[in-house]
């Protein structure tokens, strides 16, 4: 389990676009850019996350915490907001701004973390079941339905659905719908000696 | 009949983009720049018409020559194909180099000519009926199922779907899916007097 615990903490430490896809289905897909990025300073496991558009890379649409952890013989992967999230916009580009992230600043966000299983040697991670992981779109409330799958090759799909939270109709995401990445640039070798150790314990 | 294709022409000249969309929902959203420009040298109603990602305007996913006119009291904008395209990329920004266009290079696109009915004082076109207009994607051939919409206000929404040829259903395209575009330029004022007096006939 630890092992797979660091398997699945290196194969999130990198920088994933999606521009291959992007380019070949205009206008179907936004090209976008995923940095997740080890928050070195911070508990095991611990990953600054910024999702941008291409053409805006400073400005990202969401930024998070995550931290991988074993809970109950369970791969999980907690959410965090951040307080004053501005302050901390593009520093995946300048990690030096990302060791001023203090334990203080992260707010768990309820009902949002990931379940991670093991597939072959992929991770599939998808949101905990209770439809509690909510967001607002336009005023309306919506409940998130959020999958992932990392390969060891270096790739990462993404499914994002919006659905009512009374009738489960879906309300937003797209149908054909499986955002593509691809790992432009690796960063588990930024991952601390320290957590290596911690997850062969 | 005549004051609707020139009031037709003069909205549809424009650069067109979805910004403000593709701003408030990422990332479901490409970020889009559509630019309808007309050709002044060709005949009434001929624009060129190039589709882009906005991180990269000067290599379109498309680019079209649009011609609108009236055919049995019915206002018809008919698309073609260029050869050579690669040669026009970017040059709605550079307009000098759309009147190297000439009529010879123009292929139309069988089945993919959009029938416009106006509906208040917003214009609607639909591909017209058969399913006709067909395109590959990966290897997959699909019909094209569009509509489009243009308000006075300088608006655009259009809305593209691929379904299969044998049993209609939707392959790509997405369920929220329509894109909302806003007139960023005003190109009408280039429309041709020669034009708007053909149009008076």
């Amino acid at each position: 389990m630890s092992a797979s615990l660091s398997q699945l903490v290196h194969q999130l430490s990198a920088r994933f676009n999606n521009q291959q896809q992007a380019f070949d289905n205009p206008p179907l897909y936004a090209h976008i850019v995923v940095n997740c990025r080890p928050l070195v300073h911070l508990l095991p496991g611990s990953l600054l996350i910024e999702q941008s558009y291409a053409m805006d890379p400073l400005k990202p649409y969401r930024i998070r915490v995550l931290r991988a952890q074993t809970r109950d013989e369970k791969l999980i992967i907690f959410s965090y907001s951040l307080s004053d999230e501005q302050k901390y916009w593009g520093s995946v580009y300048e990690p030096e701004r990302m060791l001023k992230i203090e334990e203080k600043d992260l707010q768990a966000i309820e009902g949002c973390n990931y379940i991670v299983r093991k597939k072959n040697s992929n991770f599939i991670g998808e949101v905990e079941p209770g439809c509690r992981c909510l967001v607002d779109r336009k005023g309306v409330t919506t409940y998130i339905v959020s999958k992932f799958e990392l390969t060891n090759k270096g790739e990462m799909r993404t499914l994002d659905r919006g659905h009512n939270p009374v009738t489960h109709e879906q309300l937003w995401g797209s149908l054909g719908g499986v955002f593509e990445f691809n790992r432009t640039t690796d960063f588990s070798k930024e991952i601390p000696y320290d957590w290596i150790e911690e997850w062969k314990k």
